[in-house]
């Protein structure tokens, strides 16, 4: 009877994360140039902070999940994804037009396995390529600013009705 | 028998838009910001022949017909709208960052109605009005450049992927 009685249990356990365990990948976006657009900006100058990681031709996108929250406000729902989607930004005759992909950066929320930043999983995917991975420490390389923006949920960015 | 046969006619003829009638008001296009994103832009300076007019943070948006053309090419379909939504572009320390809209242009193609303009109805919305118009003469106003692009079924857009 012990044995019948621990099974659910065990079940429960290998289906949750292990302690200790790196939470899993955040998948890349398939489709999000179709989804809602959030708001665009050009950095352009190293006059601002961001320039060395983040110079260029920022446009975000939302998924429908994530648009409600960015619409109504409140918590972001487990579900939703935001794309930082990052140009180059080249100076034609006085204006600032996209070029070449530099990277996407994706978050995804779900509370369940992204306890330790958030509640959000990060990930990077260099140029155009849909494989190469650029987030080895989310800790690290994102929520250490991210958890800035405690208050917003740990979203920078607003939308722009 | 002779007004019997002549019926048909004369409905075609009530129909069609009378010459040298103005042609049909194109609508405001409400939700646009939910439609597909076609690319953003910023001109920023007066080295730009466009800045006295469409200086600012450019972003334009195609709804599900106009897509079509867009992504595969060939002549936009009946139906198409573009929206180009001007926001004026602030510069906050090396970034420009979206302000004020200043108008949002909006393109409808229907080559029954607006045969003169090369098949496209061309408006435009002051602010974040949905009534105050700015065409008056869309052959003077916006199809004088617009015709510059004949090749490009007269946009000047290209998606950006």
């Amino acid at each position: 009877m012990t044995s019948r009685r621990l099974a659910p249990v065990c079940l429960v356990l290998a289906l949750s994360v292990p302690a200790g365990a790196e939470p899993p990948k955040v998948d890349y976006p398939t489709g999000y140039r179709q989804w809602a657009f959030v708001k665009s900006m050009v950095i352009y100058s190293d006059k601002n902070p961001l320039f060395g990681e983040f110079g260029g031709l920022h446009n975000l996108y939302a998924n429908a999940e994530a648009m409600r929250a960015y619409t109504k406000g409140g918590t972001f729902p487990d579900g939703s994804v935001i794309v930082f989607d990052l140009l180059e930004a080249k100076d034609e005759n006085g204006a600032w037009v996209g070029g070449d992909r530099k990277f996407i950066g994706v978050m995804r929320k779900d509370r369940g396995k992204y306890k330790a930043t958030g509640g959000w999983g990060f990930e990077g995917f260099k140029g155009d390529s849909r494989t190469e991975r650029m987030v080895t420490d989310a800790s690290a390389q994102c929520f250490g600013c991210h958890q800035r923006q405690k208050d917003n949920d740990f979203v920078f960015s607003g939308y722009r009705p």
